[in-house]
C-alpha cells in the first residue's frame, strides 16, 4: 500500500493535510481526532495523522470503511438483520466530541457504491443507523466541536464523474479538480484560504443586516419562497464551535447559509443537479411545498429511495437549511458534475431535507425542541443537500415589510 | 487494493475466512461482530465479512489500524500527549461485548513496528492504553462473549521471519506456514479442527483429574516451580464462552493452560524463544521469582521495555498463566521463529505476565477481587505470554501429597 501507484504528485497530498489540520479543523495542542474515511485514502489519512500529531494531537484514531465490507453486508446478511446498527461505535464517538476531540471526514465514496442494492434494506439499514448516530451527529450540529469535511479522489469515484477516461487517467482529472477547488493548487494556501474566508465572511455580513422574512426563488423550473426562521443567523466560511475554536466545517466551501422556517416554505423546486444519496443517484427531482412541508415529490430516477428518504420522520419533508452559491464559483465553472454533495453543494444554490443547524440562529444554546420548534427551526434525523440553483437563478429577499431587494440575478450576486 | 498483487493463492483466505467464522468464532446470527486488524488484512478482512454475514452477522464493524499512523505518533507527538489513549473507542468496544457482540482480530503486525521508537513513549502509550482497555479486556478475558485470534501474512512481519528472501517470496513463505498451522491447507480444515480439539481435550481431562499442585520445570536455563491456583481448571482447543457459544479463541493453538498461584512461583525462567511485545523485541529473558513475584530480570535486548513492562503494576511481575506445548507441534517443528506470540507460544510451554484467566478457575463466576486473590490468581493490567520451552524441557507435576508424576520429558508428553 505504498503511492508508488497513484497517478497524481502525492505533494498536493501533503498541502491538503496541512489545509485540513491548519484551515479545516485549526486542531488544537491536546486534542484526540476522530479520523474517518475508506481504506482507500490511506495516502492522504497517513499524512493527516502527520500534521494532526506535530500540530499536538494527542490521539488520532483513523475508522476506516471499506466498500466491499458495505457491499457484502447487502450482497449476504440475512434480511431480519437490516434494522441493527454499530451503536457501540456511535456511542464512543459521541463520547470522544462530549470530550472536545476534533471530527475529520475523508470523503472518496463512490456514490453508485449502492445503486444495485436492495433499496428496501439500504433505507431500513440508513434509518437504524440514523437513529444510532443521532447523540453523536448532534455535536456536530451543534457546532459543540471543531470538525471538517475534505476529498479525496477515489478511483471508483474517478470513473463516474470521468467515464471516458481510463482508470489512472480518471483519477489524475479528479485530483486535479479537487486539488484546485480545495485551493491547494496554489502557492500558499494558507493565505488563499484567508482570503476566501474573508470574502464570504462580507456576504455574511450583509445578509445578516437585511434580515429578510423570507427568499423567493425562481428559474429552471423552481419557484420557491423560502421563509427564514426566526431570529435567523446566515454563515459561512470558517465559524467559531462551541468549543472556542474556529474552523472551516467543508474543505471546500462556496456557500452562505442559514436556517428556514420550517413551516413558511411554499412553492415547487426542480433539482438542478443529481443527488447522489448513501450509494443511489437520485435525478429530477420536483417537489412542491405547502406550508413547509412537502406534499408532492417525484425523480425521474432514485424515487423510492427519494419517497423512503422524505418518509424517514416528520422533519425529513421540511427543510432545514438554504444556502446561496454563485453560479460562478469555482467548482461551478469547473463545468463537472461530482456527485457529490460536498462539491455539487458548492457548485449552485441549494435547500437541504431535515435536521437544521441551530449555529444558524440567535441565541439558541440550549434551547428546547418547543421553543426551537416555535421560531421554525426543524429537527429530523436526516440533512441531505440538494441542489436548486443555475445560470438561471433569480433570488428576491423580501424584507419584514414585505419590499424585495434583489440578491442573485441569472445565477450571480446582483453587486 | 485488489488482490492481483498477492503472491499467495487466495482461495486460502476463503478458507480461512470460513474457519474464522466458523470453528474461531462460531458466529451466531443477529451477533454483531467488532473485526480489528491492520489495513494490510483487507484481502483477509473482506472475505471474513462476506462468511461472517453469510452466517447471519447483524453488523460487521472493521476497525483498521495502520503501522504507519501509529509510528507517526512517536515520531511527531509532541511529548505531552502520550498519557491519552482512544478511551471513548475501548468504551464503544466494552458496550459492544455487553450487548453479546463477538470480537475477531487478525493479526499481522511488523513485530519490529516500534523497535526504534523512545521506549519511554511506548511504555506510556502502553500503559495509557491498557488502562483505556481494561473493561473491554475484561469481557475477553473473562470469557463473557466468544471471541478469537487469526493471523495473515503481512509483508513486513513476513521479511522479518524470512530476511533473505524477496519480498514477494517472503509473503508467500509466511503464507504458507500459516496456512499450515491454521490447518486450512488440508481438504477439510472444519474436520481437522474438530480431530484437533478433540485431542486437546483428552491432554485437558487427563490434567483435571491430576488436579496437581505445582508443576517443576527443568531445562535450557530453565528451574522453576509453578504452584497452581487453588481449584485451578485446564483448559485447551475448543470452549465455551459464557454467551453459551463454543468457540476456538486462538486460531491456531496447540497449548493446554491454566491459572498458576501468584504467590506459589520460586525459581529461575530462561525465554526459549524471543519476545516480540508491541512493536519491540526483547531477548533471552532471565527472571527470578520468590513466592510469585519477580525480584532479578535482565535480557540482552529490549531490557528496559522488559522491566518497564514488569512495573506497570503489582500483578505485572507475577504469573497469570502456565501452558503446556509439545516440542512435536506442527508449529515447533516448522523450525521458523515468527516472532508473534500466537505462533511462537504455540511452539513451546510458556508463561504469562499479568491477569489470569478467571475461567481457568472452579466457580469463578463473579467471583470478588479479594476471593480470586485468595485462590492465587492474579490480577494486573497485562497479559504476556513468553515462551520456556524447549527440546530440553522436562516437567513434573507435583501431586497435593508432594509425590511427582512425569508429565514431560525432553520437550514432550510422557505417554
Ligand atoms: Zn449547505
Ligand atoms: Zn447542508
Ligand atoms: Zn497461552
Ligand atoms: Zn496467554
Amino acid at each position: 500500500m505504498s503511492d508508488a501507484h497513484l497517478p497524481f504528485d502525492t505533494a498536493f497530498l501533503d498541502r491538503l493535510a496541512d489545509v485540513a489540520i491548519g484551515t479545516g479543523l485549526n486542531l488544537q495542542p491536546g486534542q484526540q481526532l476522530v479520523l474517518t474515511g475508506a481504506a482507500e485514502t490511506l495516502p492522504l489519512v497517513r499524512r493527516i495523522a502527520v500534521a494532526a500529531y506535530k500540530a499536538g494531537a494527542s490521539v488520532v484514531t483513523p475508522i476506516l470503511s471499506d466498500e466491499e465490507i458495505t457491499r457484502a453486508r447487502y450482497m449476504h446478511g440475512h434480511y431480519e438483520c437490516f434494522d441493527a446498527a454499530p451503536a457501540w461505535l456511535f456511542a464512543g464517538m459521541g463520547q470522544a466530541y462530549e470530550a472536545n476531540a476534533a471530527r475529520l471526514h475523508v470523503s472518496s465514496e463512490n456514490p453508485m457504491a449502492l445503486s444495485d442494492m436492495d433499496p428496501a434494506k439500504v433505507g431500513r439499514a440508513s434509518k437504524a443507523n440514523a437513529i444510532a448516530y443521532k447523540p453523536a451527529l448532534e455535536k456536530i450540529s451543534s457546532f459543540a466541536i471543531n470538525w471538517s469535511i475534505i476529498s479525496y479522489p477515489g478511483r471508483a469515484w474517478a470513473k463516474l464523474v470521468f467515464p471516458d477516461l481510463s482508470d489512472d487517467e480518471a483519477q489524475a482529472a479528479l485530483a486535479k479538480a479537487l486539488f484546485a477547488a480545495s485551493r491547494v493548487d496554489v502557492p500558499d494556501p494558507v493565505a488563499a484560504w484567508a482570503e476566501h474566508n474573508a470574502a464570504l465572511a462580507t456576504r455574511r455580513d450583509w445578509l445578516n443586516e437585511q434580515d429578510f422574512a423570507a427568499l423567493h426563488f425562481t428559474g429552471s423550473g423552481t419557484d420557491l419562497t423560502v421563509g427564514l426562521a426566526d431570529g435567523h443567523l446566515w454563515s459561512g466560511g470558517a465559524a467559531k464551535a462551541k468549543n472556542g475554536i474556529t474552523c472551516n466545517p467543508n474543505i471546500p466551501t462556496e456557500e452562505v447559509f442559514t436556517t428556514p422556517h420550517a413551516a413558511r416554505v411554499n412553492g415547487t423546486a426542480r433539482a438542478s443537479k443529481p443527488l447522489s444519496h448513501q450509494g443511489s443517484l437520485i435525478e429530477n427531482i420536483e417537489v412542491t411545498f405547502e406550508n413547509g412541508r412537502i406534499t408532492k415529490a417525484s425523480a425521474s430516477r432514485g424515487e423510492e429511495v427519494f419517497r423512503k428518504l422524505i418518509a424517514t420522520d416528520d422533519g425529513a419533508a421540511r427543510l432545514g437549511e438554504v444556502a446561496l452559491v454563485p453560479h460562478a464559483s469555482p467548482i461551478s465553472e469547473s463545468g463537472l458534475l461530482f456527485y457529490n454533495t460536498l462539491y455539487d453543494e458548492n457548485a449552485a444554490c441549494h435547500i437541504a431535507l431535515g435536521q437544521c443547524y441551530k449555529d444558524c440562529l440567535i441565541d439558541a444554546d440550549g434551547i428546547s425542541d418547543e421553543a426551537l420548534d416555535a421560531r421554525g427551526g426543524n429537527s429530523s434525523l436526516i440533512h441531505v443537500d440538494w441542489m436548486i440553483g443555475s445560470a438561471e437563478t433569480d433570488i428576491d429577499g423580501i424584507t419584514q415589510n414585505g419590499d424585495r431587494v434583489a440578491v442573485f440575478r441569472a445565477g450571480n450576486w446582483t453587486d
